[in-house]
């Protein structure tokens, strides 16, 4: 194990006790501030540590870091360097944050120009999204769906077991925390109409997912087995798929999703590395019947991050809807980057590969508003004593993430959305 | 009109009469040369015109072109200024080759270094992918699809003459004509067998088709309307939008087709304008049932360009295969990109739309072997004895088009590409 994640590490920075951003987790993101226009930082405990600043004056030296590799829009030149460079910055990181650590903590000139609040700063994109890809690898969503859309008896597609099912996104309209989405329009059509209608959606929807990002190329036309996939993949963000179900439903047959995905997705704006989740690695689901070889994997391969979705109505409080894990995903991350490549598709730096909705095996563990309540069948309470079936004009979505073990919390912070009315 | 495309214009260059590259058409592409990594060009008769050059050379003056605009691995940049600038750009440079006027054919040097004989180039990728939507727009092509897998009385689906059917592709493999393609492994499972098997595909195709790219930024959540859409269109190139279909018929439902399609899509390398193409405005198909308001679009907004498919076997010669035409399109291209942004979905410049396979109304003028074999019910014979049910190890497979109008060929060159076999 990295001494990165050494669960005894204490910080000279004073960390919360709930804090997603303890010592042993230091995720990348992008912020601005009002002086700096966009830079690269790890977060730590309530503040944002300035890699540029730390870069331009020594503190990163002997990394083999490209001049302005942090004062950049995005970190996609710095995932692109590699795992073995990306995690040796991770590593000084850690050690200049260690309390038994002087250089930054004794030089108070250097640590106040370094440490920002993260109160002050908001947080970009951390990647431009070259390329993204939504699977669909929750065993439990598809059921789901499946029960209620075809047949109860057949939920699953036959394809299902055999292959981590996805399709391709718009990478376009990812847009990170903070920023409100607006309820999108689109073509509808009600079961008993006989034309289709124009008008703003009635069924806007959440799905609860999880992203890897890439940070290394294969090139056109090989494969990356799934040993070879977590070279591949830097870290990861919670993932918030928007869905418009009634435009969904009239489009999606034969080619997919299209409008009614593409008008927004939002993540959580700090990649927290696949180094420091090491720790949390658990066995999935066991895969009946046996995969094909370039599917197979050895060892574990899952990992238990606990979810959580909550609605906050305009004017009203937080209810909590959902609670899930992205361990019960039934196809993992190397066999989902096996999958998309072993065509010979070719992998970029900064693409984005979602999950699909997180559901669990309990009703209070479904990923989205259409499993929650149903179809609209059985609407959820909220503590302000409003009913929901899909998301209304004025609520705030929020979907948080953390692992925990040995009294480590291994954070996502969150990605919070505001839905403002249709034009 | 624009004075560029006055048909009587003529060039001090030579042209050849079955050129594509008139002094009409002036299409832009990155080229490289044994001295030049990638700069941008305009085609001319059978050389490249070195837009470099002109720039640095003060031949382009006064037209608002920021410093290094052409010296870049892609278009992206300069089509991004706007089709003011971009346009401007191309009325210059037919201006300096009309065969009036003095500035480059009497000033030797500049000459022999502003003009690149094409047989000395190699055309790159003349944008950097930014998102990939594949329409699937020619009702010939659906409804012969519908015909073939579902029901002849019920070819089209419901939503078929509602709205565009699209989805979202893979952008990071599309690559330029003259690139080899591998054949595609997959995951395939024949109807009767009891599980899938995995190995190289049997019934890899091509397909058929154009593509616009664009060069003006919408923003998310504005929608672009029909008699907006063309100030987003800077151009258009050829697509073959390379298909497996065992892959693909296994795989694609519920969410569309995936690694079918995302090994490789093969582009001409010139960027025919919109603005080259305006004396070639032509009605499209009668759309009934009439479309709702958001799709509904004034004057002619299809092309009337030949389309021509060949397949050249190794050691063969090439064979005309199909021949259609880009004015069979029932959606057209400004339905299509109001259609995409009508949920707010937010274009980027460098984004590419295809148009989906173009078949026409015979037999002989079909996008694709699946359709011009009949799903190999009908096998097509070559010139070389051999017969075709879908695309061979060796074969080369070239698309062609052009619009002819008034003796002036405005022509798009070739996208080229053979296949080798799996590994």
């Amino acid at each position: 194990m990295s001494k990165a994640n050494d669960p005894s590490l204490k910080s000279w920075i004073k960390i919360p006790d709930d804090s997603d951003f303890p010592i042993q987790n230091l995720p990348f993101g992008v912020f601005k501030t009002e002086y700096l226009e966009a830079a690269a930082g790890v977060a730590i405990g309530e503040y944002v540590l300035d890699l540029t600043y730390l870069h331009e004056n020594g503190f990163l030296d002997g990394l083999e870091l490209p001049p302005g590799i942090f004062n950049q829009s995005c970190l996609t030149s710095f995932i692109g360097l590699g795992k073995k460079i990306t995690s040796s910055v991770r590593e000084r990181v850690s050690e200049l944050l260690q309390h038994d650590n002087d250089e930054l903590q004794q030089n108070k000139p250097a640590r106040e120009l370094a440490l920002i609040p993260q109160a002050e700063v908001e947080m970009l994109m951390p990647v431009s999204v070259a390329n993204y890809t939504d699977f669909y690898s929750s065993i439990e969503h598809a059921t789901n769906v499946g029960t209620m859309f075809r047949d109860p008896d057949n939920a699953l597609l036959p394809n299902w077991r055999h292959l981590p099912v996805g399709y391709h996104g718009r990478a376009s309209s990812i847009i990170p925390s903070g920023v409100d989405i607006k309820r999108p329009k689109g073509q509808t059509k009600a079961p008993d109409a006989d034309k289709p209608s124009f008008g703003a959606s009635k069924r806007l929807d959440f799905e609860l997912e999880m992203a890897f990002i890439t940070c290394k190329e294969n090139g056109l036309g090989n494969a990356v087995s799934t040993s070879e996939a977590e070279d591949y993949i830097f870290g990861f963000v919670l993932f918030n798929d928007w869905s418009a179900r009634d435009v969904q439903v009239w489009e999606y047959v034969p080619l997919g999703p299209f409008l009614a995905k593409s008008f927004a997705s939002s993540i959580s704006p700090w990649i927290v590395t696949m180094d420091a989740l090491v720790p949390f690695r658990v066995d999935g689901p066991e895969q009946e019947p046996e995969v094909l070889p370039y599917l197979k994997f050895e060892g574990q391969k899952n990992f238990d991050i606990n979810l959580q979705v909550f609605i906050q109505p305009e004017q009203g409080d937080e209810d909590l809807v959902s609670k899930s894990n992205f361990k019960y995903m039934y196809w993992n991350v190397n066999q989902q980057l096996a999958h998309q490549t072993v065509n010979g598709c070719n992998i970029q730096v900064g693409d984005m590969y979602a999950s699909g909705t997180i559901s669990g095996p309990t009703p209070d563990s479904y990923g989205s508003m259409l499993e929650l309540a149903w179809k609209g069948t059985r609407p959820i309470k909220l503590s302000d004593g409003s009913e929901r079936k899909f998301i209304e004009d004025g609520d705030t979505v929020i979907i948080r993430g953390f692992a925990e073990n040995e009294g480590v919390r291994i954070g996502f912070g969150e990605v919070r959305s505001k839905v403002l009315p249709a034009d």
